[in-house]
């Protein structure tokens, strides 16, 4: 447990004992009327000692440089350390439970408590590794939600992300709480609830204003705070309680010329700022990149320079849930009188929500269907389309690989792929490209300058976060653990004692009070499998068989023993995939046979009588003649009749 | 003049009307203890047109998304044009007149005016050009500060550069003010009035305590914030007026990790940007320079990695002003076991007066004398000191020549010029580099990877400035035409009107209110030439016959006529300087003697009587004949004696 610097207890502000009222008295008042001192030489004052004691403490200056000096000193020290003013008495306290986001990217979700109510931020999806065989989404493990579910008062949403919202639907079937939010985040989260056919759940939507403090349970007052990022309507979130203010920044950069005019809301974190703030848990995603990430505006000239030169179809990709990126094609798209043709269902989707909540506002008699496409010009066609991570299933995809029913990619044909490969998607991104340059289409990619800009603060934006916020604990959250630890050195950088700051785990709860922060447990935390077909979870042990089948193969011996001579009764029926070539399977079958002819001579007859003990050593036999001769692991399957 | 947009006087916000207080009720008490809607399906709520209508009144939340999504519109607007708050009924204006630092680089200097009092803001100088001959320096023209003399109440100082103070001893030899400043920059000025036997005028000094507004005059309560510079201890200042809030930003970059540990103060600048701030002038240098400008701790690690691996002494050149960068070259001596000599009187003054006052302190007994330095091994030994302009002055280029006192370099010598060249100074830093390699040095200059970072903002930062302060008006200040048309440019992409938009020249008077920017007139500037040897102000045609010698030439010319005859009483004088070779000397007297006689022959007899007219005739037959022959056009002196 850290206790508080001494030092932090005592610093007490002058400055803000003064009632700057007071302060700003006129100095002329004080002085007489006409000032002497426009004359050639001023009048001596009074006696330089007296002056100065008096001046500094109402009027505002004094005349000793050197005095001057220390008490500017002093206001510095007060403004960088505004956690005098935490309440160090209080008894409450906060405790932060990421259950999703850290040591990884993506599915985000983080539980804030207090001692009677708790509230949960975000609750998102992540993809899971090439590994997890038939799982479609990965989820957070919602144990620690079933325990504390009475204290729990809302869902917060910072932002539409899938990676915020993506597991809403899977946290909703089990148990509902009410969903504050901006709009477009809501919205996004009831499409998810009409597909899983949970519609009546947006009910419990509460659509809130941004800037505005709103009471939830009797524990938190929450203020959304308007970031930028590569979606729209993204919120950085206050959270005030007893114990202190918690800022959670949420997913940001900062960019101050974003494409609906609505820049990052610097003044409302500076208030916080200013006010004091106990808690800092801040996106770590971009903590390696110097500098400032590019404004989304950056991508709208690129766009213009390529539009100009395409001989025929402009077909762009990028993230269904850029709808800034879209607009900015779209735009180029009626600047170049092209038709605006949207295909791949998310995309689709996202749009719609954008469009319809009013968002963005397009002419609807520009946009036409897929199977219209034909009917235009080359040069007359925008294609807005998914795939941009090389999806297979993505509708660019299968016009690459011309099984799309409307559109197949030609020459002339330009590729726009306005998107970053997310790590470990590099080489589906690298075959779709492949795909569309055997089709003779020009692709424009992350080669080309500027097609992307990040939606993440780089290192100058962290900067400028924590030096807004001033928070006395910093958690870095949203990334891997080298990500985490990178931020963490920055904030230290920005003025955060380095013992308050701690670089947490999934799982882990963390308390803070203005005295100390320290983790007091761990709660059960880590991935649920979705299979996104059927909607449900998939139990681990069905994904442990399916990596050890796709990594070992699979050896399957059906056997008839007759127990009064420890003799095969007849010759045993041998499948094995994924272990030996299809050639092979004769001369496996003939050891497999062998082993068995020589294991029932040693085996100890009592054995005979218990199938499960049997079956048990005849698999330890098999495995370790795999293990000796073809250095794999199956998973082997004896059945094994006695009679 | 430019009226106000309607829009613009009728955005209020509902935001801003309602209480927060109120609006922060908890939803709980209003919907009843236990939330129904943990249950699996939640109960239907009352219809829901009443209750959006009612929950919009008072608790924070709607739920209707798109009636959400307006609300939300409506407060972006509100907090990105925070003017409303301005009193638009106010018959209060502000004037604006800059009087030097427009259309160049220095020489800053700025009076902001109302009805009845008037502020000067920096009184700074500038370097001549190089056909200034003889000019020192330059300062802006007092013509009219002496108009208004009697309205001034005060001299305020943003920071120490000498093109922000380098004038104030010429402007109170003339007339006094109060000067109110922080530490660093008001001893600077008393340094300076120390030289110019003026030290009585210290008593004018009023050292300002930062983030506290002060009253001066009757109508400006003026604050200073902290900015981070190339010199310690910069400020921005809010100049509060009954027409509005002006942000003055003096010269700033936002260095987030600055070396005292101080950054820029954005809490008070986003404070002021809340309230509504009618006018913003800001910092224009680094207009054309993308991205962030590096932090000055970039440098330290630059100065280890050249301290590792210098094999002799370390001879370090920056500005003299600036204290962080001669810091870490201090502490990187000092971590090595180097001793410290400071060389060069700037560079000696301003380190004294920085520790004198306590804005950096180091343990006096590891500097050593210039004379010293020979005493210890060269591993032992960093000279700091002045002439990283390559000036032909300075201790830099005295030891490089060989002509200094104590140094000579040498080679093992490692230089470091930690400095960019000022426009201009380009020749004469290569010059000085020569000179250091001829004499064996190793030199690290500003293709050596971060030696060396501006202290001024670059374009993020200008934006962010714009953002944190949302000016209704913004006149770009600090730089020439094109660095100033360049931020202008920025300010319209971070939200301001293009019509509240004006690029300045020196003298132009820019009038303010709530309602309109327009310009309303012209006063005198320009410059004033200064001998520094002499410490006072040089013609401006001394400077104009300096140029004409320096590129013409001069010819006198001094004959003795005969009336009677008008004839040469004897052969004339004729003496050319700087128009022909020596050799050619005598052929062109005797073209001036020709020229003489056939004037002679040929003049009326009544200008013989008329000296003046008779010198006037001639000059314009020698200039003639100089142009014609020479292609030059000379001073021509004649002197001629009627007898």
């Amino acid at each position: 447990m850290e206790e508080i610097n001494k030092e932090e207890q005592t610093v007490v502000s002058t400055q803000n004992e003064t009632n700057q009222e007071e302060v700003t008295k006129t100095i002329d008042q004080v002085e007489g009327k006409k000032p002497p001192y426009k004359k050639r030489k001023p009048k001596p004052k009074v006696a330089r000692d007296t002056q100065t004691t008096q001046q500094t403490r109402g009027e505002g200056w004094v005349s000793d440089l050197k005095k001057a000096h220390i008490i500017n000193e002093k206001i510095h020290r007060d403004r960088l350390n505004p956690h005098y003013k935490l309440n160090l008495n209080t008894a409450a306290k906060l405790r932060v439970t990421p259950l999703g986001g850290l040591g990884e990217i993506g599915g985000n979700m983080m539980v804030i408590e207090t001692e009677n109510e708790a509230i949960i931020v975000d609750v998102g999806m992540s993809f899971p590794d090439g590994d997890m065989h038939g799982v479609d989404i990965l989820i957070p493990d919602f144990t620690y939600i079933r325990e504390i579910k009475d204290k729990i008062v809302a869902v917060i949403i910072t932002h539409g992300h899938e990676d915020h919202i993506g597991a809403m639907p899977y946290l909703f079937k089990e148990m509902q709480f009410p969903i504050y939010g901006t709009s477009l985040p809501l919205e996004m989260i009831g499409s998810k609830f009409d597909e899983h056919k949970m519609r009546e759940y947006r009910s419990l939507f509460r659509a809130i204003q941004k800037r505005t403090p709103i009471k939830i349970g009797n524990d938190f007052e929450v203020e959304w705070m308007h970031v930028t990022h590569s979606i729209i309507d993204s919120s950085c979130i206050a959270v005030k309680t007893a114990a202190g203010t918690m800022i959670h920044t949420g997913d940001f950069k900062i960019d101050h010329t974003p494409i609906d005019g609505f820049p990052t809301d610097l003044h409302r974190i500076a208030h916080y700022g200013e006010e004091g703030v106990l808690l800092l848990t801040s996106d770590s995603t971009n903590s390696h990149s110097p500098g400032f990430t590019r404004t989304e505006k950056t991508v709208g000239p690129t766009f213009d320079r390529i539009f100009q030169n395409a001989k025929g179809r402009v077909i762009m990709s990028t993230f269904s849930s850029n709808i800034h990126r879209v607009s900015q094609a779209i735009e180029k798209a009626l600047f170049y009188n092209r038709k605006i043709c949207v295909i791949g269902r998310s995309m689709e989707k996202n749009l719609e929500i954008a469009m319809n909540l009013g968002y963005i506002k397009f002419p609807k008699d520009q946009f036409i269907e897929a199977h219209e496409v034909n009917k235009y010009n080359d040069k007359e066609v925008l294609i807005v389309t998914t795939g941009s991570q090389g999806e297979s299933m993505s509708a660019l995809y299968r016009m690459a690989i011309h099984e799309h029913r409307h559109i197949k990619i030609k020459p002339d044909d330009q590729i726009i792929l306005s998107a970053k490969a997310i790590p470990g998607n590099e080489g589906s991104v690298s075959g779709i490209i492949n795909h569309l340059l055997k089709a003779g289409a020009k692709v424009a990619y992350q080669d080309y300058p500027d097609i992307h800009v990040s939606g993440h603060a780089a290192q100058e934006e962290q900067k400028l976060m924590l030096r807004l916020v001033k928070p006395k604990f910093f958690l870095p959250v949203h990334g891997e653990y080298n990500h985490a630890l990178k931020h963490g050195q920055t904030g230290i950088d920005c003025g955060v004692l380095e013992r308050n700051v701690y670089i947490m785990s999934d799982g882990e709860q963390i308390e803070v009070t203005p005295k100390y922060l320290k983790k007091v447990r761990t709660v059960k935390s880590g991935k649920v499998y979705i299979d996104n077909q059927l909607n449900h979870k998939i139990s681990d042990d069905v994904i442990l068989d399916r990596q050890t089948m796709a990594k070992e193969g699979v050896v399957m011996i059906v056997a008839q023993i007759n127990e009064s001579d420890r003799t095969l009764a007849q010759k045993p029926k041998v499948s094995s995939f994924g272990l030996v070539s299809d050639k092979q399977d004769k001369f496996f079958s003939k050891e497999i046979e062998d082993l068995l002819n020589i294991f029932l001579e040693n085996v100890k007859p009592g054995i005979l009588k218990n199938n499960k003990i049997l079956e048990d050593e005849l698999r330890k036999v098999v495995r370790k003649h795999c293990t000796r001769k073809y250095k794999k692991y199956p998973m082997i399957i004896p059945t094994i009749f006695v009679q």
